[in-house]
């Protein structure tokens, strides 16, 4: 049996739904999933189904073209296709912080997660020895200012070599270029420590103890080109109070960060994500 | 133009989407939301659509008999269908707390909830004063043992002149019958002061303290014959620690009735609420 | 029986609360709850004390006297010492929104809030029958830009003339000036409809709704010179999705508004509160 | 610089606070945190202290005596006094579920535990390879039927041998017997998959189904001799919905578990958990 995926988007147009409901009846698919969002403000349709098909002779990419000959012109959709048969492919670029690093690869072994770890990058090699543990190749790139072109190109070779579908920056403490985000559009997983958009930029912690809330969070969102400012995926916040340190609220920040960033994972790895304007519509 | 609500369940079967999606447009419908959800537990199928039809000649009652001919005796479905121009009415009952009546007048007064309230019954003349305020007919009913029975008669009697369609128990005090329960299934909806299962029957909140957790809650759920084991609409929590007291409990749940309570009412009232086998499916 | 709540903040020093500790016995008072914090940044010591006294001529004067003669210039202390007997007097301020005026007089008529709200004030009369319906004197003082010096001496001179003890601003939709909040500092309680520092000003849950945040919040804060920048008291926060419309966010924000906006009502008038640097601490 | 941690717990009697902070003043101690609580309920006082000695030869075993001495036969407390020179020791039981395992081993890595982990009890060989991967010492002891009694002498063995002061449980399959729980009374720490006590017992995940609750929890308590009763030290809860099917439930809580069972392991290690009739006082 044969699963398919099928994200689209396109204007909001009466008898959408069942244009793409009778199409996969007349492929002889059966529809398990069915969830749709219509944007009022900008007159958007989204739509995620999912499919199976048992005809033996089932090819996902004769149904790609088919879909795309029969309804995608017609309502200038623009789609993605999956297959369950291809666990997508993730690249993990992680710095001097190991908790989401020690978070993923746990669920990672354990089975968790419906993806494949090709490969870790650090600027540092302090965490070497937990890829090692995990039997994961770590790619050590050093990054300075004058070497960050070519730190680049290292890693872009990599990522292209493996076929790698999306990126996570696990507290990976760099700024990523134009470049790499260009090539991977919303496809690169950033979690910034802070409730967005409270405390943008570096040390949200102390800026959150500076100001004194009662509350702090964690965003997991794509990166874009303004920094911190991408299609947030997924937020989760927990109480402090005026007892809390700083020290306090990194530690009690470390949890959040970690289940923010494993939620955002799953549901782009599940292909739950949709993009559009800078919001993002997610599926259940 | 007329604004079309469907819920429908029956055993999972394929082609059910699409042949419900053809019906529509075979209807000159246009659908705006689609949601459906398969228990695989049970392999039953649930769906809730909603439809605009923009005919000037179209007719509820003849959509709905063209619906149960097409499609309810071919898939053997349990259906309900409402057209968006009749309100939900709504009983009240309640006995001498007040803070969900507040709760509920208040937001039915500033326009959040999209249902009437015909009347509020009491068994205690309390809280009459309130629905004075507020403008609503209030009927002081009291019950004893001697008089339960014929307390109930004039309850279903009013229930009846008024065309309800719900009820809600807002900290009504006492146990409703067996008879009621089953003139209003899945119709009449109540607020327990704990996280159910946890804590069923009288005083939840001194059992919550003697046992010590550190979170409280509040369900809503519909009544059945057994006490406090209806599906459950919603729940939420909020913690507590050691240094409160029974009162402060009291206190803290007061606010989590309010809200679980206003939750239950308005998915109720916009036919967000499925129930099969004693569990809920809540539509977004 | 006189219960005395002693509220400190000064330079930490070592002995100090053996000081305090010894003092209360000396006056023959039994301490019933004691609680301290101590800002480690800041080197600043609080402490919020409760303590009863059974003897007869107890005077809460004399107390205050002796207190300030003993302790607070040896420790160069600032000090604020309530007793149980007096409640404090509450002025609220509203506009056009009733859900925070409505959720506070009903707290208020049931007896939640340890205070008296001698008057309401609003710049618009649409609430006027609130107010007529649970008995509380409403003063309509209606304010343009021509008129805001007048109107303002209006609520002084009623402030003062009800000897008021701190203002609620329950969703008023009014600047006050800096002469109103420099004669009530951190006595003026505000309710934005953010997580603050996020979406500071007019229109927040618009600015969520764009941003396309999953968390909205609610905070109440002392009101300041700086618009939306004062002493944090409380926030909370709730979920939502990319399938609630600006018009859900506003609905789901008043429930928090209520909530947050009671609880920080209740801190004060329980003064579980002190501020120092722009910020709160909150004893429990 | 010394710091010692005292809790006692005593019946509520006038002059305690005063005593005890007086004791620490004449032994020339700097009290940096003090809190309190009394239980109006059964009129009991309870304390956490905290002080500092800069003497050079203070004697924790010193003031352990002087303490008992002077004060704990007064006022009949019970009493447990801490140097922070001395880390806690924890062993670790776990079976064949890994979540908690390398949650709690990659904190401890971290840094983020203040405790010693000297070794892991198993009674299956599956996790060997994750404790090896850590560098802690891992003991293989299988447990049926038949052998329980021998295999409970060799963990009592190994637990003396290396002088613990507190077990965890995480996610331990066996129930352990009251011989174990009776040389650790109120020092071993269990994690339940459920909002207890709601789903005692086996399976609590598969019962939250079967309800349809709207949300689930997790609990961390002390072991007692009634399964699943002793005190409670931590709880907390996440949303679910119809959608979910039970491996989604065991997936969300996985990561309550773990969440759950971490912050009770640093409330207890921190000695901030005080229990009395089955119940917790958490100091903060």
């Amino acid at each position: 049996m044969n699963k398919i995926t099928i994200l689209i988007n396109c204007k909001d147009l009466p008898g959408i739904i069942a244009s793409v409901t009778n199409f996969i009846v007349a492929q002889n698919g059966n529809i398990v999933y069915i969830d749709q969002h219509v944007d009022r403000e900008q007159d958007i349709f989204f739509m995620r189904l999912e499919s199976e098909f048992t005809n033996s002779n089932f090819s996902t990419e004769t149904f790609k073209e088919t879909f795309k000959d029969t309804l995608c012109g017609k309502f200038k959709m623009k789609w993605r296709i999956y297959s369950s048969e291809t666990k997508p492919k993730m690249a993990l670029f992680v710095s001097k912080y190991d908790h989401c690093l020690y978070d993923i690869l746990s669920r990672y072994n354990s089975g968790e997660l419906n993806l494949e770890i090709p490969f870790i990058i650090s600027n540092h090699e302090k965490l070497k020895y937990i890829a090692k543990g995990f039997n994961i190749p770590f790619y050590y790139i050093p990054v300075n200012k004058n070497n960050k072109a070519e730190a680049e190109d290292k890693q872009l070779e990599l990522l292209e070599a493996h076929n790698i579908d999306f990126i996570v920056l696990a507290r990976y403490m760099q700024i990523v270029s134009n470049k790499l985000i260009s090539k991977y559009p919303n496809k690169i997983i950033n979690i910034h420590h802070s409730f967005l958009p409270a405390f943008v930029g570096a040390k949200p912690y102390h800026s959150a103890y500076k100001r004194g809330v009662k509350i702090i969070g964690a965003t997991s969102h794509y990166a874009t080109e303004e920094l911190d400012a991408g299609p947030i995926i997924e937020q989760d916040v927990t109480r402090i109070s005026h007892a809390n340190s700083i020290e306090d609220l990194i530690a009690k920040g470390r949890d959040l960060e970690k289940i923010v960033l494993a939620n955002a994972i799953k549901l782009h790895s599940n292909r739950k994500v949709m993009v559009f304007n800078n919001k993002t519509v997610i599926f259940s």
